[in-house]
Order: structure tokens, then C-alpha cells, then sequence
């Protein structure tokens, strides 16, 4: 036993609509004493993600669903503070998949499941944002299946997330237009100043489809070649009426069904008549690409090209309610919850 | 001015809702004397195709609508009566574009509007099916968008059509298990027993998705890896539901929309969860294709191995009616007109 205590959000019981803070539960836990192979981790910084949401129901999905009473899963950032493995020594800084606690005892031999992080050039916690899964997650929508060519218009829905910003920032890299949806003037005003789109439509202005839709048309005078899908529901209808043919969809999440809600598409034989690729991703599962991938978003960090926003919740304890706020699009770029 | 007399049908009016036979209107006109370089062509066979109906509607789609008061637009193959160009002689069996008209004068000197077809091995009519198309539809869907490996599943709908009957058995070829989707017993029968299929749904015997998911799930146990749509509504939904990790879903037709009915798509967040791939084509587009297609569509028509039916009118003032029911599934296999 070593004289560390861990406190822990564990998974108490699972939604039945929108989740609420009574389905999580912090507990704390004395850390074992290490093994050989062994690497004691502290965590500085916790992601938090939308896909957490759907592992907290117990349906068909991508992944198995988050245990009962177990810790939440959740990507971390943080140093090594006591070793058994000869590959890691205290202090060095690793990012790995921790999840909702402050520390994890890691079995480092096993490949992968703990990755030593240079933060010469990068902040520790990009490595949770631009340069980690959410930048990854953007990058392979945009380049992987958007494909996007110079002079084509990329839209983006969450654009002021972790991953929508990234996706049109790359776009503009690549010479294109790239228009964001985002809640709220403020979101907007982020998403053209600071990322650089070149429009942004504030999706809480338009309650319906016809108004989105002039909206859209407005802001793409030229039509919308890429999608990069967030959210699903109206916004996804109102982008598909504008697609022009041969336009490319990236899936890579559908927020505005995570409760259960019923989110249909209205116009499924625009498929048809605009002959559009749609086509579903999950990052991880795509490993092959991360290494080109983080070379592009690593080098734009580090030269301060691509920009990125951190909303930071402090303290294990404060987790949930930063989830929850990040379901309702409460944060402003990548959430985190700082544990150091 | 020649001899012959060409009846001709012309789109008289678009259709609200559903198409009737007063759409359209049968008028008989002199067929002109040939200019320098024209070729006559009797026309033997009209194919009529799903995709006139959306060619009807006023709206925007793939195509420019077709013009009221003239020639319906449809394929047909017949035989060079008179000709005034070097490249073509009386008697050559030809394909085209000719329309819904018993004669067509041709600018033959046009590339591709006109072709040479040979009849030596392939019945004429097959170039307006399985040899054509239809077929070479079939053929894109399956090959370059499903892209099927022996031992998947794939399933597609309206089986025992023109296209529905070339994807199951090219996946059969391929080592695949093809499961049809068709109205009613004996297109069922005629699925399996003729076109060799391995199972095929009456959709007729289900009116909910719960009992047509059931009916789907016995005849897939290994899930669906592909499925080549061509109806649209519960039947998508039902194969969405089915879909195994990294499916494709090639979009030919949505013959349960033509009508401006709605025909949402319940479960879009199947693409993300499954990781779909969902694609939309016009087979003109894909014209670099059809030299390969035709190859192994050709080959395996004269050799017999590729198994059609067609349904086949008589005369050209039985296009509409014939046209009217091919919309409600009455036809069975190729629907054609048969003009001599």
C-alpha cells in the first residue's frame, strides 16, 4: 500500500434521459503499492468528451458500455511519480487513458497504454485537445474523408469544441472556405476572430429549418462541399439541402440524440440526388493515421498556428457537473478538469 | 419527308402526387427526311426505368426535369432503317437514347449517342437490362461501393427488378450471402429459386419495422455488410438496424419518395454507431466503368450463368399504363416495350 489516496467518480447508475449528477459517485481509495512493471501516475488533467456520454448507456453502441460502480473512463495527462518499469522514470510526463481519478497504477509493459508526452514545445493538456484525440478525430474527418480541395466550402457544426475547431482551421490550411455552427454570439464571434472561419452561423438564432436555411445559404454562397457532423437533428437537415453533388460527410457524432431523443433526417434521398459519400468514424479506430496526424497538428501547435480554447473545471469532485455542462455546450473549447 | 409515321408520347403534365395516365399524351408525327450524316432507327424495345419518375417532377435533382410536351426521355434499342452517315448501314442493331417514340432520327456523328451492339450471343432487349443500364447499375453499386468479400452479407431491395436481380447474383459470384427484399410471394419465390438468392423477405408480410427487423434478422444471421437500396422508408431502417461495423450502403433509388411522400430515415445516428459508409451514384457519371461491367455482365448473359425476366408491353401507347405499374411494383424483372 502506498501513502497515496485516490478519490474516484465511478459510474453509480445509468441515465434514463439526460443525465443528472446522481449517476456518478466520488469515492476514495488508497493507491496499491506497485508491482514490477508498474508506473504510479498523478493525472494534472482530465478530458472530458461527448462520447462519454453515449458509454453511459447500457444499449448497442461502438464500444461496450462504461461498467457500473467502476471508474469512468477518460483520457488523462499527468507524471510519473514512483516506477517499476525501466521505461519510465519519476517525472516524466505521459499521457494515457486514466480516467475520472487522480491517480492510476498503469501495467507499462503493455504497449501503447501509456505514452511519454514532450512538452518542450507543447502544453501537457494539448496533448488532451489539438495534439490528442479531439485534433485527431477532427484531422481524419477533414483529411481522411472530407478530402477537402483548395477553393471548396468545409462546414463544421460545434465548431467552437475541441474538434470542431480544428477541423476548420485545417481546412483553411488547405485553402478552403470553412463556415462553423456554434451556440451563442460569443461561440461565433471565438469561432471567426480567433480560428480564423470565415463565417459562423449561431445556430440559437434559427428555430427552424427554413430560417437555418438562409441562413447556411447565406454563409455559402458557393454551396457545401464537406460536413463535418457534431450534432445531428435540424442542423444536419438543413446542411444536406445545401450540399452540392459529390459532397463528402464526416459522422463523428450526433450530441443532439445522446438522451435518446429521436433525431431522424428528414431528407434521406438527398443522398441520392446530390450522390453524397456519408461515412461514420470512430479515431481509434483508425491508429494507422495518428502518426500524420500528429505531425500537422503538433507542428501548428507548437508555431502557434492553430489556435484552441480550454475551459477548465478544478478538482476530481467538480467532473460530473463539468460533463453535464459540456453535454449542454456550457464550455468553450476543449474541457478539462485540472487535478494538480 | 420519308414514309414512316412515328407515334410518339410526350409528357403532357406533371404529376401531383402520384402519376396518372393523363401525364401523359400519345401524338403521331412524319418522320423527317435524313440529313447528311443522320441515321433512322427503328426502335424494337423501350426500357422503362424507375429513375422517369423523378425526371417528371419540377424539382431540383440529378437531372434538368424532362421538358413538357416532348418526347419522353427512356433507352431503346431497334435497327438502322435508313442511314446517311458512313459509320452505321441498314440493319445494324443499335443502342440509344431513342425516347418514347417508335422511330428516332440520330446525329450519329456524335460520339457514344449511338451504339453498335452485337446480338450474335446477347438477345437484343438484354442491352436495356442486365447488359446494359440496369446491369452495369447493379454492377457499380455492388463492386465499387459496397465492395463485398466472400462471406459477407449482402442484402438489397426491390431483388426481382432489372437491378435488384444483377446485385444478388454478382454477390453470389463473389461468395457472398445475397439476401433480396421484394413485394409479394412469387417475386420472393422467383428470388431464390431462379436467381439463386439465399433468402429473400416479402416485405408485403410485414407493416411494422419490429416484425420486418424480425424477418431481416432470420435471414442475415451474421448481420448485413452490405445492402444496395433502392426503396427508401422501413425498409432502410429496418437494414440500418442490421448493419454490421463498417457497412456500405450504396444509394440507387428511393422508389418510396418519388412521390414527395416523406420518407425520413428513423435512426441516423446508425451511421455513427456502426461506422457506415452510405453512398449516393448515377451510374452516367461513372462511365469509366462500364467497359468493365459490360465485360462480366456480357460474358455471364451468353454464357447463361446471369439469370433475368423482363415484362414486356406491346405497343407504344402501352408505355404509360406499363410505366404506372412498374411505379407499383406489378412488372416483374426489366420492363420493356416492344415496339415491332
Amino acid at each position: 500500500m502506498s501513502s497515496y489516496v485516490n478519490r474516484q467518480i465511478l459510474l453509480a447508475s445509468r441515465p434514463e434521459g439526460e443525465p443528472t449528477a446522481a449517476n456518478f459517485k466520488l469515492v476514495e481509495k488508497p493507491v496499491p503499492a506497485l508491482n514490477e512493471g508498474q508506473v504510479l501516475v498523478r493525472h494534472h488533467y482530465l478530458s472530458l468528451d461527448p462520447y462519454m456520454r453515449g458509454r453511459m448507456n447500457d444499449s448497442k453502441s461502438y464500444a461496450e458500455p462504461q461498467p457500473l460502480n467502476e471508474v469512468m473512463i477518460g483520457g488523462t495527462v499527468g507524471e510519473v511519480v514512483e516506477s517499476k518499469n525501466p521505461h519510465f522514470k519519476a517525472g516524466d510526463k505521459v499521457l494515457g487513458m486514466g480516467g475520472w481519478q487522480e491517480y492510476t497504477v498503469v501495467d507499462a509493459n503493455q504497449r501503447g497504454v501509456l505514452q511519454k508526452v514532450d512538452t518542450t514545445h507543447i502544453p501537457l493538456s494539448a496533448y488532451l485537445g489539438p495534439v490528442g484525440m479531439p485534433g485527431v478525430t477532427g484531422w481524419y474527418g477533414l483529411v481522411r474523408i472530407i478530402e477537402p480541395k483548395a477553393g471548396q466550402t468545409v462546414v463544421v457544426s460545434a465548431a467552437s469544441g475541441a474538434v470542431g475547431g480544428v477541423v476548420g482551421q485545417l481546412a483553411k490550411e488547405r485553402g478552403c472556405r470553412a463556415v462553423g455552427i456554434a451556440g451563442g454570439p460569443d461561440k461565433c464571434r471565438y469561432v471567426t476572430e480567433e480560428l480564423g472561419f470565415d463565417a459562423c452561423i449561431d445556430y440559437k438564432q434559427h428555430r427552424d429549418l427554413k430560417s437555418l436555411s438562409a441562413a447556411l445559404k447565406e454563409a455559402t454562397p458557393d454551396g457545401i462541399d464537406g460536413y463535418f457532423e457534431n450534432v445531428g437533428g435540424m442542423v444536419l437537415d438543413a446542411v444536406m439541402l445545401r450540399m452540392n453533388a459529390f459532397g463528402r460527410m464526416a459522422f463523428c457524432g450526433m450530441i443532439s440524440g445522446y438522451n435518446g431523443e429521436p433525431i431522424p433526417m428528414a431528407n434521406p434521398q438527398m443522398i441520392l440526388v446530390s450522390r453524397l459519400k456519408l461515412q461514420g468514424f470512430i479515431v481509434s479506430e483508425h491508429m494507422d493515421a495518428w502518426p500524420e496526424a500528429l505531425k500537422e497538428l503538433g507542428t501548428l501547435v507548437a508555431t502557434g498556428k492553430l489556435k484552441y480554447r480550454e475551459t477548465i473545471a478544478n478538482g476530481i469532485a467538480e467532473a460530473p457537473e463539468a460533463f453535464l455542462g459540456l453535454l449542454k455546450g456550457k464550455n468553450f473549447g476543449k474541457q478539462l478538469v485540472k487535478l494538480v
